[in-house]
């Protein structure tokens, strides 16, 4: 998957020409419904797993039968058309839901409130994660992150990629997807579990490499995942919506020291 | 700037209840000639310095003089006015410009390519940095990622804030912003050079704390930075930008380590 480039690598005053590998970044296009619907600057791979998960954390299907078409672009005038994925889908006229058309719905690699075009529009859909009987030990969500590091051999080449995985309530690893983005690694994962028909995932923890940010904490709420943990630190207002929504959000887990945010009562000691 | 609250900080088997600080993102919305054009989540402070800079780094003005009005939204009755930017800007026909009118733009803490609707518009406006006699000492180089971790003190006490800070050839750091987003941070720093008349930046360095990717790439060369170095890695279309567009580009910046991609002529050992 990386691209592998010359590159001048120094130490001190010392110079050498070596060859290395960076992740590859491009442009993906989704259109929905005949529609330009978003351009996401994404690592190459599961992009059908990318365009599943974007549509549907995003609150433009609610379901995999929501999902009609899902298909590369044929067209051989278009010199770009092996990435961009042409969708249809249902219309939508769930209380809430996001129409297609009222919208130009536009995405980055690490870009999440896409399509929000005024402040009023920035808010979720989603409702609070219900009060269950799902616990997961301290011990378990300690080994996450050293287990999602080994399982991750790209990030260890390029340094490049970031993670989200996937883990039962045993800390068992069910899924990594990586890319250049978190947000589109997020989305890869959650589009997977849709695309499989296992969504909701009302009894997992997704882990993350990067930082937890009010929109991976909507992506994750949209999934209905209980647990969310982080390698690195939350936003305000990641933390706000984790108390907001019931959900537990754990934050700087690393080895066995971690911040829990929101929702302890979820992690047994 | 930090908000202090409530955590459960965990190491191992103990528990304790402390107050720590969590950076802040708050959506923030750009109006330009009386339309929404962006919302972006950012880290309050600076507003005006990341509006100016991102219309500029994103096209949409070519000069302070093009920025006519910039001020906050003054409507009482909207809850959200003092996370709303009024702008107006002079119409733009330059070759190559983008108008307001054509497309919906819109922006989020590190997404960079906001408002290009399809593959095709997702191309610089940018032509290559000229060739100069601008050189910089490996030795200075080397020496920027300390300089601008000793000025990030967000960082220190939340861990959440990228920087992008502002060299001199000689390594003097002029000016530093931080953001939750990459892309905002190095947004404000372009706006407020310039607001303040210092653009074009033709013998500066940037430095930014995160991963170089094609938008920050592209951000630099609208601002005719020669030189841009980071921490981390940089993307594979961020290096083929590079090498398009004469522009020098470090990654793995660390100690005396760092890796040249693009542009190694400018830098002397």
């Amino acid at each position: 998957m990386p691209d592998d480039i010359p590159v001048w690598r120094c130490s001190g005053g010392s110079v050498a020409e070596v060859r290395d590998s960076v992740a590859i970044e491009e442009p993906m296009e989704i259109r929905v419904n005949a529609e330009s619907l978003a351009v996401t600057m994404r690592t190459p791979g599961d992009d059908f797993d990318l365009t599943a998960g974007l549509l549907f954390t995003e609150g433009l299907i609610h379901s995999q039968s929501d999902l009609i078409v899902m298909k590369r672009d044929a067209d051989p005038e278009n010199p770009d058309r092996e990435n961009i994925v042409l969708t249809a889908i249902k219309p939508c006229d769930t209380p809430g839901a996001r129409s297609t058309g009222e919208r130009t719905f536009l995405s980055s690699s690490s870009c999440g409130v896409c399509g929000k075009k005024d402040l009023a529009s920035i808010r979720t859909l989603t409702t609070p994660i219900p009060a269950s009987e799902f616990r997961v030990a301290a011990t378990t969500v300690y080994g996450l992150n050293e287990t999602m590091r080994r399982a991750q051999r790209v990030f260890e080449t390029t340094g490049g990629l970031h993670a989200a995985a996937l883990f039962d309530r045993n800390g068992m690893l069910l899924f990594l997807r990586e890319d250049i983005g978190r947000h589109n690694a997020v989305d890869k994962l959650i589009g997977a579990e849709l695309l499989a028909g296992r969504v909701p995932l009302t009894d997992r923890l997704m882990m993350i490499s990067g930082r937890a940010s009010f929109e991976i904490l909507q992506k994750a709420a949209v999934a209905r995942l209980p647990i969310l943990c982080a390698v690195s630190a939350p936003s305000s207002l990641a933390v706000q919506m984790a108390r907001d929504l019931n959900m537990t959000l754990i934050g700087f887990l690393r080895g066995e020291t971690m911040n829990i945010y929101a929702g302890a009562e979820r992690i047994v000691f």
